[in-house]
């Protein structure tokens, strides 16, 4: 079987703890039901990771990932990304990270690699080409050096600068439960994808290669890349994203009182001066991208003066200016600046991180948790250097920080005292900075999401931009078909791992998503734009049913009490609050999943291809 | 003209301005006169840096020096040493280190590096063979990575596991004025050698040689090393420093009265239980070696409970038993490991930093630094963890640290309120661990020495040890020309690069010295025993020559006010004082210097072949 190009299929799979490797071919079928880099990467943990695995244990895999368009010219599309069990929630993870990996994972000639077992030591991984080797890396383990450094110091050890690397923080080996992997300073960073590398004794990935992607219709596809980026430029999008990148939607949020403040309490803050544009325009230095985008949504800041001048840093996203902003009731831009960067040099997710310091703001306000609990650490809302001081107990896994390490969740269970009520996370994964009472769909894709709460798999533009049109963000009605249809095109769209740009910018649709892919790889289903949306589907739905075997169902799909029982009190979303109940049963219905235990049924798993994950699941008495 | 065997007089030398490289050939008459390591660096210290330089400018020059025995089967005699002029005392230093790089240096046909300029950014020169390259070290500089790592780094990144690596750690990025140089786990420490080089964007010089190094008599340099060797092993000092190493000899010391606690307050600890040779019994893990010597001193401890627990560290010597122990009226060996690694982690000389802890904690007592001056850490005796906070904060150069890096004397000199009477430091080197008013010719030596406090420029084993006869350690006769024969002496072993032990075994005399040197060189005038301790006052009075021409005189010959004034309270030493006058007349006397002003006479420097160095002197107006 001869495949199409833009698609080499080539597998590598590794066994660490025994450094066996193998090279496989991509089943065809396989790939043109899951496209590939999140499709094929749930397929294969369904089928290669038991039920029940210890996330954190040998059993468990690493699925590194590249989509079909890597290494082309289609823009936006050569990201990484990794599938595994999450140590976090427990379901299926799915994590994106930028710069060039992906790019150079694809010139490898390999499309995705299998991470199995774990290695007896501190371990780098090196692919050039086809050659394959096992670096001991004991000597950069366990010794808090940077990420970055770490990536420079590999470099040179492997003697190739144009190596791409991807790596795991001090907090992936110690076993903070939100590390990330890093590249450059780009990471995959949510649902401790890295704690599971760092599980495994794996350093870091190093690749080189040399191979050339062969497309199916190079002209083609070069056609509809120069028309994308045309009409791309002239939006009002663009022009916005490409300055100052993501943070630069944060007054936006604010003003939708959509930007939520202190761990959820409140819609917005009263005082929001010290984060608008102009401020971040006063610390900007330059726009950074990403190999083969147009877009250069990055931001190199640079704080020179007070208390965290530092050298300039790619810094921050729109989350962690939240995370560490809002949430916290912080408006010291310097300060987010800087716990971007211990977050980046320690290897952990901002989201996580920064919820987890308004987590204990808000148990500290409320006298669960002392001073003294703190270790001497005066956690009042806005104390920035405290925080500080909180984040890097955390990072080292010291003292308090080595429970809070854990995330909300299992800190919450290990605290007591009704600590979990402040806990702002689903299936164990830290929200984001929405506010889920201001948009319902936002919300519902949050509390159903197969990964906890992201918002990266079902993000409405709608409701947060007006685009493809504005909605009424308040209302319930529609929210659940809406939801669904928004989640199953994600998940096609992160099968060709592209990024989350094209999609706010309006230009990735199901019909230029077509066109791309079937340009790039001339297999023929691709064109058929109803066959992407129930690829889709499909991709969504066997990652419900990996999470239905470890037990997932209607009852996690809640966001925590807050969301529910208390009204927004303040700014634009004032009285509002999260329908969680009536939204579910309208989303399951659209999903055509039982309504009440939130399963798929077996007609619709088998209408969607999924015949024997549901004889499985009916096998385990789970449907 | 040929040179003798064992001893090629290629010179290295490299400028890190214009990254220009040039090989000299030794002048074998200088060679003879000056023999090499010590020697050889003064000499060439003398003539080419000029008066006034400031150490840490580009026009200070560098010195790493091997001897003429390095690389041959002669035992204890491959160690390397650094020579400058010290940014701590202004005067000449030397400095040796252990392990296996000078075996290496040796082996790449060079005997000597000279560094000359400032690297405009981090650089690690990298020698191989006769092949020199200058290698990016930006991606290590700056990053707090321990100094053990960063060898590791830098062997994998040129590719060999045997390549040997001197290098500095943070505190010599950082301009802490007590930096040290470290290969493997042994420094060159002493006197701010590390800053020197650090102040030249020199992060590491990297060797590794294949050349064989001949010596002229092969038959009989073996014949007298097993001599000495099978000597050696039978008297109860190898017994002692073979097993625990330098620290055993603690407890001799501490007996004697001579192991001075709080800062040179008493003479002895009143309970010394915690730091008895069984106490260090219980954390010995092994013995290690350098490269070439029987004698394996090196020990690695292992601190598995407590508050240091960690991993097992080559350390502590004798003067870091001291400097974290008795010094700080500190009892907990743990305390005591820990902070050792500190200082291997961070690149400082053990003596200093601890005795800068032990000056900081006088000033606690008497007033003079309070808690909120010292970032509020509460300095009392013996309090070791609030101890290893300031200690943290010196090599990091944080708060009060960032004065007390600059060393007691310039500290003093910035805090003011008297606190100058506190810093126990000679020409603002600090003082090791031995009681100065116990043992006069030890006190005259350190009072005298050409680089500051230094007790290995003319270690009284006579006094310390009865070694090679006991005397009368209290009294004063005859101790002027005891410290010049001693200092002389051991001017002539250094310019060997010998360890220290040979002499303490009592196995290195003159007489030794000759047959080894002749042996391995075949240089004729070598084998005179009186003409080798001409050179070893001919090297002692060239470093005082240079001190001179920077302004030294008699006036900085002197102890602490404390020696001199009050009388040791407690212990076998009770009642003694430093009689600094006195001892200083007889000991100029016996050098046949000018007693009224300590500067060597033109008829002494001309009789040792100092002729033009003494009309530069002359010319300057110094004699």
């Amino acid at each position: 079987m001869a495949f199409s190009k833009g698609y080499a299929g080539k597998v590598l799979r590794v066994n660490l703890s025994n450094q066996k490797i193998s090279v496989e071919q991509l089943n065809e079928r396989l790939a043109t039901l899951f496209i590939g880099g999140r499709g094929l990467g749930a397929k294969l943990l369904f089928d290669e990771v038991k039920a029940g695995v210890d996330p954190l244990s040998e059993d468990n895999k690493l699925y590194f990932l590249t989509g079909p368009l890597a290494g082309t010219t289609s823009q936006a599309s050569s990201r990484w990304m990794v599938v595994t069990k999450s140590p976090l929630s427990g379901t299926i993870i799915r994590s994106t990270g930028g710069a060039d990996f992906g790019h150079e994972l694809k010139s490898t000639g390999f499309d995705l690699i299998v991470i199995e077992g774990k290695a007896e030591k501190p371990t780098t991984l090196c692919i050039r080409d086809d050659k394959v080797e096992f670096k001991d890396a004991s000597h950069i383990w366990g010794k808090e050096i940077d990420t970055e450094t770490i990536q420079e110091i590999l470099r040179r050890e492997l003697g190739d600068e144009k190596m791409q690397i991807a790596c795991v923080g001090t907090a992936g080996e110690n076993g903070t439960l939100f590390a990330s992997i890093l590249s450059a300073r780009r990471s995959a960073s949510r649902g401790g994808v890295g704690t599971v590398m760092g599980s495994k004794n794996l350093k870091a990935i190093a690749v080189r290669g040399t191979a050339k992607t062969e497309v199916a219709d190079k002209k083609k596809l070069n056609e509809i890349t120069k028309q994308i980026v045309a009409e791309a430029i002239k939006t009002p999008m663009y022009e916005g994203f490409s300055h100052l990148g993501t943070p630069g939607a944060t007054a936006l949020m604010h003003e939708m009182g959509m930007h939520p403040a202190k761990n959820f309490q409140i819609g917005q803050l009263d005082d929001f001066s010290g984060l608008t544009p102009d401020k971040l325009q006063q610390i900007f230095v330059k726009d950074e991208g990403c190999c083969s985008c147009f877009i250069h949504c990055g931001s190199v800041f640079h704080v020179k003066e007070g208390l965290y001048k530092g050298d300039p840093v790619v810094a921050p996203e729109y989350e962690t200016m939240w995370s560490f902003g809002a949430n916290l009731s912080n408006t010291d831009l310097g300060f987010i600046v800087a716990a971007n960067k211990v977050c980046d040099d320690f290897g952990v997710d901002t989201i996580s991180a920064g919820s987890i310091i308004a987590f204990a703001m808000e148990l500290y306000e409320k006298g669960i948790l002392s001073k003294a609990d703190l270790d001497g650490i005066d956690l009042t809302w806005g104390n920035h250097q405290e925080a500080y001081r909180l984040l890097m107990k955390i990072v080292q896994r010291k003292g308090i920080g080595s429970i809070l390490a854990l995330g909300t969740k299992r800190a919450a269970e290990q605290i007591g005292k009704g600590a979990a009520k402040y806990a702002m996370q689903v299936k164990g994964l830290e929200i984001p900075g929405y506010e889920l009472r201001g948009a319902k769909a936002h919300g519902l894709n949050i509390a159903t999401s197969n990964i906890g709460a992201s918002h990266m798999t079902g993000y409405c533009t709608h409701e947060l931009f007006g685009v493809p049109q504005p909605i009424d963000r308040f209302s319930v009605d529609g929210k659940g078909s809406l939801t669904k249809s928004i989640q199953d095109i994600t998940a096609t769209y992160d099968s060709l791992v592209i990024c989350g740009f094209p999609t706010t910018f309006g230009w990735m649709v199901p019909e230029t998503c077509a066109r791309l892919l079937s340009a790039a790889t001339g297999i023929e289903e691709f064109s058929d734009v109803n066959q992407l949306i129930k690829a889709g589907e499909r991709i969504y739905t066997i990652e419900r049913a990996f999470n239905v075997r470890e037990g997932f169902a209607r009852k996690d799909d809640y966001a925590p009490e807050r969301f529910i029982k208390e009204p927004i009190p303040n700014g634009p979303c004032k009285g509002q609050v999260f329908e969680n109940e009536v939204l579910l049963d309208d989303y399951y219905q659209a999903r055509g999943w039982d309504v009440k235990t939130g399963i798929p049924t077996k007609e619709k798993m088998e209408e969607l291809g999924l015949k024997s994950a549901a004889e499985e699941l009916k096998k385990m008495g789970k449907m």
